[in-house]
C-alpha cells in the first residue's frame, strides 16, 4: 500500500483551504522573514566570521530546508514567482559553498570546519536529511536539480565515510532524522544506494560497539528489539517513521512488529487528547505511561508532526483506521495548536491547561502565548511543510483501492486500471459531519474511514472503514454523525480522573479565561444540559455554547460539602483556537454533572 | 490572655498518651542515639580539626538544643535520671567551651573562630535561641541553672555586640528563632533587657540600611507593614509567632494588625488540610494563594509546628475558637504524620499524595517514606520537643476565666481566686466528641472550644466557645457530634476542584494503595454509602470503611464518557498514620459521586 503523493489532491474549499491559504499568503512569508532577520539564510554564504552578528548555529540549515520544502509544496500546487526566486537564491549559495567531495552544512563549513563528523551530538546528518527532503521537493515542483545534485552529492559522501571508510567518530546520527529523506529519496529516484544507506543507519543505531545508547535518542535497544516508546518525541517520532517505512520496502517483519508496539506504546498510552506527545518538559521526552497531566506538559509542535508523520506512514502497512484518526486527531489538534489564527506566530510547546497564577511556581510550565520567532525555531517551518502538504496522508491506495483517510472539500487525481480518474470529497467537514464522493474512472472500491471518534455510526466496517463500490460517475455519502461527546481517559491517567474533554467530531475544545472567567477547573458541564454549535467569525470550526456550573468562593478554606452552583453558559472553542485573544487561562479537561 | 503553661497539666490517657508514652520510651532515645552516632554531641566538645570524622555543621546546636528542651519537658513530667545525666554531661561540655566573652556555638569556636557574626545566612542567633529555649526548660524542670547561665552570659554579648556596639556585620538573623526565645526567656525572668533585644530584633528586620531584603527571609517588609505570608515557611512561623508575643506584651495594634493579616492569609489561602504548610518546594516557602495542589507539595514538618505555635500564640491575644481549630488541625495530622507509629522514623517533608509512578518525572516529588535519620535534622528533635509539651496550648487564662481549646484525658492545677484548683477532662477524643469536665475550686467561668469542624453542634458559642459556670465539684459534659464529613476546598484551590477529603473529628482521612489498590485518584465514594468507624489495634484513632467506586481500565486511551463502576469498600486510615506498612500510593483528595 502507498500513500498518494499529497500534489495529487487539491484541497478546494473548507477547513484546509482556509489553513492553506493562510500558509500560502502569511505563514510562509513571516517565516521568511523572521529567518532572514536572524541570519539563517545568510549563514549559507559560509562568510561568517568571529564578531559578525548573528553567529551561524548548527542546526539552523534543517530550518532553511523545511521552509525551502513547504514553499515547494505551495510553488507545486500553484506558482509563487517571488518564492521560487528566494528559493534559486538560497540554492545557489548552497551549491557555490558546497566542498568539493560534496559536504555541506554552513555552520561546520563556517564556524568550525576543522570538527566536520566528529560529533554524534551535533546535528549534521539531521540537516542533510531535511535538505534532502526539500530537494525532493523543489525538483518535483520545479524540475529544477540543482538542490537535488547538491544532496545527491553529500549523500555519496555520507555512504563513502560512514558506510565504506567508516571515517566519521560516529556510526549513526544523534538526532534522526536522514533516514526517513535517505528512503523517500530512494522512493523518488530508486537508487538502491540510498536504500542501503538508510538501512545501514538504522541497523545500527543500538546495535554497534562505538555510540554509547540512550533511552533519550532511542538507542538502548536496536530498532527491531524497542518495546517501548522513550525519549526525545521529535526524534522518536521521525525515526520510527523511518522504520515503518523501510519496513515496508523490504517486508521486514521484525521493524513491522517493533513499529505495532511502538504505535500502540504511544496511541494507547502516551498520547495528550490533542495528539500532543511528550509529557516530560526534561529531555523533550515521552514520560511513564499514563503520565499525561493536564498541565506542565511539554507537547512541542514538531513532536505532534512527527506522530502524524508516523501514522501516515503505518497506514501503508497496514488498513486499520485507528491510522487516520491519529492523524485527524493530531491535524485538527496538537499540532494546529501551533500556530495563530492569524498565521505568524507559533507555539513550540503546547500548554493543555493554563492556569496562569501557577507560573509564580517553580515547576515547568509551557508558554501559554505564541510568538513570531524563537532560537530553537524548527516549528514554524514545520508548520510551513505540513499545512502545504496536508492532504499527505489522505488517500492510501492498494493497487486500484484506494482508501480514504482524511475529510476536505476535495480534488484527485489518479490513475486507476491504468487509466486517469477523478475523485472529489464535498463536504463542510468538521462543521458536520456528511462527505459525498463523486467519481470518475473505471470502477474500483472506495474504504472510507470511519473515525474512532464516531461511536454513532451503525453501518458495517472492515477495520474500521466502510465499503463502496465505485463506478464511473458514482455518488457515494457518507454521513458520520457529529454529536457533543464527554470524553474519559483511561483510569490509570491519574492526572485526568474525574475530568472530561468535551469533543465534537474531530475537535477537541477548550474553555478560556476570557470567556469563562477564573479558576476553570471549578467548572462542571451539565450532562444533559443545553448544548449549542454556532459558527462564528474568525474561526474556521464551530464554537459551542453549553449548560454549566460552577460553586461559589467561600470565606473559609476549607468546609463540608456543599451541593450549591451557579450556573451560567460557558463557551467553548476548538483548542487549536486557544490563546489568540492575549494571555488567558486555559481549560480542557472539567467536570461533568 | 496566658496558656497555662503544659507542665500544669498532666495527659493521663488516650490519643496523647499514647504520643506522650512513645516520646518518652522510643522517640526521645532514638533521636539520641541518632544525634550521638552523626557527632552532635561530640560537636559540643569543640575539639574537631580537619581530618576527623563528622565535621560540625552550622545548624547542629539547635538540633542538640531541641534535644535537650525535650528531654527536659519529659523530666518535668516524670524523673529520667538517664536523660538528665546525658543532658548535664552535655552542658557540661558547652559551659567549659564557652568563650570567657559569653560566645557559645560549636561550629564557629571550632571550624570558623575568625568568622563569628559575620554573615546574616548563617545560624548563630538561630542557635543561641535554641539554646535559650532549652535552658529555661532544663532551669523549670531541674532547677539546674548551669545552661541559663550560660545563655544569660551569651545574651548580653549578643545585646553588646549587636545593639550597643553594633559591631556584627549584621543586624537580624537571616533564621528567625532568637526572638521568640527571647521573649519567651523575658516571660520567665522578667529581665527588660530580653525584651528590649527582642523588639530590636523585630523593629529592625526589613527595617534597616545594611541588609538586603528578601521576602524568603520575611525582611521585604517592616513586621508592621507585612501584608501576606511569604518565604521560607519554618523562619516565617517562628517570626509570626515571637511577632505576636510581643504585640502582647507591648501591647503593639500594629504588631497585633499585621499577627492577624498573616494568620488571616496562611489559614485561608495557604495552607493544607492536614495544616501542613510551605506548598513549593523551591525555598521551603509559602507558594502564591489557593496553590495548594495535592501532589508535588513540600510541608515540611517543621513549619507545620511553627504554624502551631504561631496559631497557639494568637489565642494569647484573642478569645476565638479558629485559633485552637488550627493548632487541633495541625496536631491530629500534619505535624504528627511527621512521625512514624513505631515512634523512630520522621518525614522532612509530609506528602499528602503519592503516586508512585510519578517518580520518573522531571518535577520535585517529597520523600514518602520515612527515615530514622536525615543530614538536616530539624524535624525530629522538633517533635520530641512538641510531643513532651503537647497540652501547651490546651488551655488559656484570661484572669480566672478558662479557656479550653483542646480536648484530652488529662488533669490540670490552675489558681483561681488565688486558690489552688483542679479540672480534669475525660473523653475518648478523637474516638467520639464527648469529653466530660470535672472541677475542683473557687467559681469561676469555663469556655470550651467547639471546633469548626463540629457543623452539627447546635448550642449557642461566643467567637466558637461554649461557656459554663464552674463551681467547686461541678462536672461540665461537651458532646460533639462526630460525624465522617466530605470537605471540599475553596473553588480557587484550582488542584482539588472537584475533590474531597474525608474527615471524622479532627481527623483528615487517607486511602493506601496496601488498602484500596492502584489508580487511587480514580476512587469515588459514595455520598449516602455504608461507612463504618472502627477501632483497630496499632493505629490510635479509629479506621473508616466506606462504600466506595472506581472505573475498569479500558483498551482505549480516550473513550466517551461511560457509567459502568466497580463498588468496593475503601479502607481509610487516619493521614497521620500513612506509610507504615512500606512503600505505597496516598491519596486524601477523592471522588464522591
Amino acid at each position: 500500500m502507498e500513500n498518494l503523493y499529497f500534489g495529487n489532491t487539491e484541497i478546494k474549499g473548507g477547513f484546509w483551504k482556509y489553513y492553506g491559504d493562510l500558509d500560502r499568503n502569511v505563514t510562509v512569508k513571516s517565516v521568511y522573514d523572521r529567518f532572514e532577520e536572524t541570519g539563517r539564510f545568510d549563514a549559507l554564504k559560509c562568510n561568517w566570521r568571529e564578531g559578525m552578528p548573528n553567529k551561524p548555529h548548527m542546526f539552523w540549515d534543517s530550518d532553511v530546508a523545511k521552509w525551502i520544502e513547504g514553499a515547494a509544496y505551495l510553488i507545486e500546487m500553484h506558482p509563487e514567482p517571488e518564492l521560487e526566486a528566494k528559493i534559486d537564491e538560497l540554492v545557489e549559495r548552497i551549491a557555490k559553498n558546497q566542498r568539493a567531495d560534496g559536504y555541506f552544512n554552513s555552520y561546520f563549513l563556517t564556524v568550525t570546519p576543522s570538527e566536520i563528523y566528529t560529533n554524534r551530538g551535533w546535528h549534521e546528518l539531521y540537516c542533510t536529511g531535511h535538505f534532502t527532503e526539500a530537494a525532493i521537493a523543489y525538483h518535483r515542483a520545479t524540475g529544477k536539480r540543482t538542490l537535488l545534485d547538491c544532496m545527491l552529492k553529500n549523500i555519496e559522501l555520507i555512504y563513502k565515510v560512514f558506510v565504506v571508510e567508516k571515517s566519521a567518530s560516529f556510526v549513526t546520527p544523534g538526532h534522526q532524522e536522514i533516514e526517513l529523506a535517505l528512503l523517500k529519496l530512494y522512493r523518488y529516484l530508486g537508487n538502491p544506494m540510498h536504500l542501503e544507506l538508510a538501512k545501514f543507519f538504522i541497523d545500527k543505531r543500538g546495535n554497534n560497539e562505538i555510540e554509547d545508547r540512550t533511552a533519550q535518542r532511542t538507542d538502548d535497544f536496536a530498532a527491531r528489539d524497542l518495546q517501548s516508546a522513550a525519549g526525545h518525541c521529535v526524534r522518536a517520532g521521525y525515526y520510527y517513521s523511518a522504520m515503518a517505512t523501510l519496513s515496508l520496502l523490504t517486508d521486514d517483519k521484525g521493524l513491522n512488529d517493533a513499529c505495532h508496539r511502538l504505535f500502540d506504546d504511544i496511541t494507547l498510552r502516551k498520547m495528550a487528547i490533542t495528539g500532543s506527545i511528550g509529557a516530560e518538559h526534561n529531555g523533550e521526552r515521552f514520560s511513564y505511561p499514563y503520565d499525561l497531566p493536564p498541565s506542565d506538559t511539554y507537547n512541542e509542535t514538531c513532536a505532534a508532526i512527527g506522530l502524524a508523520m508516523f501514522a501516515g506512514y503505518m497506514q501503508e502497512l497496514e488498513a486499520d483506521s485507528r491510522y487516520g484518526d491519529v492523524v485527524e486527531r493530531v491535524n485538527y489538534n496538537g499540532f494546529l495548536s501551533g500556530i495563530s489564527l492569524a498565521g505568524d506566530e507559533f507555539f513550540y510547546t503546547n500548554p493543555t491547561e493554563v492556569d496562569q497564577k501557577k507560573f509564580g511556581r517553580s515547576t515547568f510550565q509551557p508558554a501559554f502565548d505564541r510568538v513570531k520567532v524563537f532560537n530553537c525555531s524548527c516549528c514554524p517551518p514545520n508548520v510551513v511543510r505540513l499545512l502545504a502538504s496536508i492532504s499527505r496522508y489522505m488517500y492510501t491506495l492498494d493497487g486500484d483501492v484506494i482508501y480514504c483517510n482524511q475529510f476536505a472539500e476535495s480534488e484527485t487525481k489518479l490513475t486507476i486500471g491504468g487509466e486517469p480518474a477523478t475523485l472529489c470529497q464535498h463536504t463542510h467537514y468538521p462543521y458536520d459531519g456528511k462527505i459525498t464522493f463523486t467519481y470518475r474512472g473505471k470502477p474500483t472500491v472506495l474504504y472510507v474511514r470511519i473515525p474512532g471518534w464516531c461511536v454513532e455510526y451503525e453501518g458495517e466496517t472492515e477495520k474500521g472503514f466502510a465499503r463502496f463500490e465505485l463506478t464511473d460517475g458514482a455518488t457515494v455519502t457518507v454521513d458520520l454523525p457529529m454529536e457533543i461527546h464527554f470524553v474519559e481517559a483511561d483510569p490509570r491517567v491519574q492526572d485526568l480522573s474525574g475530568r472530561f474533554a468535551v469533543t465534537r467530531g474531530p475537535i477537541v475544545y477548550c474553555m478560556e479565561g476570557l470567556d469563562n472567567g477564573e479558576n476553570l477547573r471549578d467548572v462542571a458541564f451539565i450532562e444533559g444540559g443545553n448544548a449549542k454549535v454556532v459558527a462564528e467569525e474568525g474561526i474556521p470550526a464551530p464554537v459551542l455554547y453549553m449548560d454549566a456550573q460552577r460553586r461559589e468562593q467561600y470565606n473559609t478554606l476549607y468546609r463540608v460539602k456543599n451541593d450549591k452552583r451557579i450556573p451560567f453558559t460557558a463557551r467553548l472553542i476548538p483548542y487549536f483556537s486557544f490563546s489568540n485573544r492575549g494571555k488567558t487561562d486555559l481549560l480542557i479537561w472539567a467536570q461533568v454533572k
